[in-house]
């Protein structure tokens, strides 16, 4: 093998692979980056066996090969020098990959491209659906964080991706909260499918789509057992998780007694202060909301209250519908609801203490996120 | 205790003594912050018994008095709300201060003011010596990290301050390597004397003082336990290590055989690069300098060889005096010592393999960096 490329391209591919290698695993090989040249490009690839990611570069070719290298010691000697141009050469022989640039040379041992594992193929010929990056990103970013993160129920720790005529959805659910989003599509898509996907596999998709601004298509054989995103330069291939989602829908309030409508970036102010009281006191923050009288607007009273540091309490002006009600939620489940509506204006809605709280964007459809209640005190 | 404030003074001040917040200490009121109206101004202090911040800030003052709080959760929640007026009223019965800004509020529960100990004065009536905070910055950021940070050697966690005449010396040593910073006044100082300070006092001081472009005046009374460092807004009180700093001067070196000046960014990216390998090679990077001859210029060869990992080579070109020749160092000190040097270019000068190598900034006087030479392999 042996090839020029850019420093900065080299880089930014090596930043994206860098995202599926294994740091601690069984396989030490999943410890290192594949490079292999690929009908005129560079083909970087990273797999730690839950993620694989092939990510392409410009480069020119002057002899083909492969070579299997340590992903952080490639990474940082990339990283290390100036953009300009860099030389790889392999040593076949003692599979040494020789880094130049201007008078800097760097030799790093390698490894057999052959002992690097394949990643998995999907065969299917045309996308399920095919969307801009920055969707794909907004959504994964409205919806992963509520996936569990233990693996208790292996099933909560998915993203499930559904397409259903000209819609899809993306839902994950802890057992306390659950966030679902849903896109339009300009065309009805080409199969209704139910993809679970670990909610992991789908961030890191999110960061590595972070630097293109192409189409993402997502593509999957029904009853296959990976899925494939991929544009121009990248491909992402995520193995999916058996088993069915649980009833989502079923969970949704379809009406609520009181909604209140308030300032998005205010609430997340107050419940800030809050946090800060609420963490020593099992996470409980109180909502109390009250309706407009003849002499004041609706508002809302959020408090938090730790007997041994001391309380806090806020009032924000708001809209609202209904009779007014006091609920009680875990203070992190709340930021991150607040965190996830994308909206100046953010929709609280209510029916009592033990009824999940709904909070949805104002001016935006598609997206929804249900919060369970706590026990009052 | 009744005042108010703007909410970015108090988060400013709060920042700047929270820098002597003790973390974990056997005295859990030093975990406070001590609030105390001053004369017209709010005092903020803090300590860790090693270091003691005062801190003024500006407010209009209705009711004096003064409590200890939790530092962590004041700062938290003053970081929290908006830059607005800020009313702190102390509940003198419960020591509980209301934080209110608008419609937020928060109520803190502290302790008595007595409860906290009082930082050590020192008498002395005039200054020592008076600098610009971004003197003593820069020169306690070229110095203080040579300090040793293990406590086996407690002098050496120190850093010398003497004054003679009309010069201040800063020196640390650690026993592998030493800083040296002296700088010129314009008037004789008004004792010499010898201070050692500890290290991580003077590198909280250069941060404290970050925010300020005044004078920094320190004080001390020959023969006391404590110095002072002083603006009008802030106070540092550090205790001083006791007994006598080694002989440092014998330990410069007087004269040199080779000498090497080169592009200062240029040695700090090859540097790096060598330090990927080195780091598994017990940190040895070599430095070979080669004097000019007809057909090149005078060079320096910076490598370094990790048996598992690979090699590393770069070449620069500067100019060269005396006949060359071949030193190791410990990468991480070489690298200190070039981001210590401040210049656009650099001089690097030695005398053999097993003598201290030297770095000075170029067109810049007052600034010496010494690394002992490791064993070459």
């Amino acid at each position: 093998m042996k090839l020029t490329c850019m420093q900065e391209d080299l880089k930014r591919g090596l930043a994206a692979v860098g995202h599926a290698v294994a740091g601690k695993s069984t396989l030490p090989v999943l410890a290192n980056i594949l490079l292999a040249t690929d009908e005129g490009r560079l083909k970087l690839t990273a797999t730690n066996l839950e993620v694989g990611i092939n990510r392409w570069i410009s480069a020119t070719i002057t002899r083909d090969g492969a070579v299997a290298v340590p992903a952080k010691l490639l990474t940082d000697v990339v990283g290390g020098l100036p953009n300009d141009k860099v030389t790889l050469s392999l040593d076949q022989k003692t599979q040494t990959l020789r880094v130049e640039c201007g008078r800097f040379v760097s030799n790093i041992k390698g490894v057999d491209a052959d002992e690097f594992p394949s990643l998995p193929t999907v065969s299917a010929q045309t996308p399920l659906v095919s969307l801009p990056a920055e969707v794909w990103q907004e959504a994964i970013d409205q919806v992963a964080f509520a996936a569990a993160t233990d693996e208790s129920r292996p099933i909560l720790t998915g993203v499930l991706v559904r397409t259903r005529d000209q819609q899809v959805t993306l839902v994950a659910a802890d057992g306390f909260r659950l966030a679902m989003r849903t896109i339009q599509l300009s065309a009805p898509v080409a199969h209704a499918v139910d993809c679970l996907i670990p909610a992991r596999t789908l961030s890191e998709l999110a960061r590595i789509i972070g630097d293109t601004d192409a189409e993402v298509a997502m593509v999957y054989t029904p009853g296959g057992s990976h899925v494939l995103f991929h544009t121009e330069n990248i491909e992402v291939v995520s193995r999916l998780i058996e088993g069915r989602f649980p009833d989502f829908e079923r969970i949704i309030p379809q009406q609520y007694l009181t909604r209140m409508v308030l300032d998005n970036s205010e609430l997340a102010k107050a419940v800030k202060l809050a946090s800060f009281f609420a963490g020593s006191s099992q996470n409980v923050v109180k909502l109390k909301i009250e309706p407009a009288s003849e002499l004041a607007p609706g508002r809302v009273v959020i408090s938090a209250n730790a007997a041994e540091l001391g309380d806090n309490t806020s009032e924000l002006d708001g809209s609202v519908t209904g009779e007014g009600g006091v609920i009680a939620l875990n203070v992190r489940f709340l930021a991150d609801a607040i965190a996830a509506v994308h909206s100046n204006q953010i929709a609280f809605e209510m029916q009592s203490a033990q009824s999940p709280a709904v909070f949805k964007p104002v001016g935006q459809d598609g997206y929804i996120h249900i919060v369970m209640p706590m026990s009052m005190r």
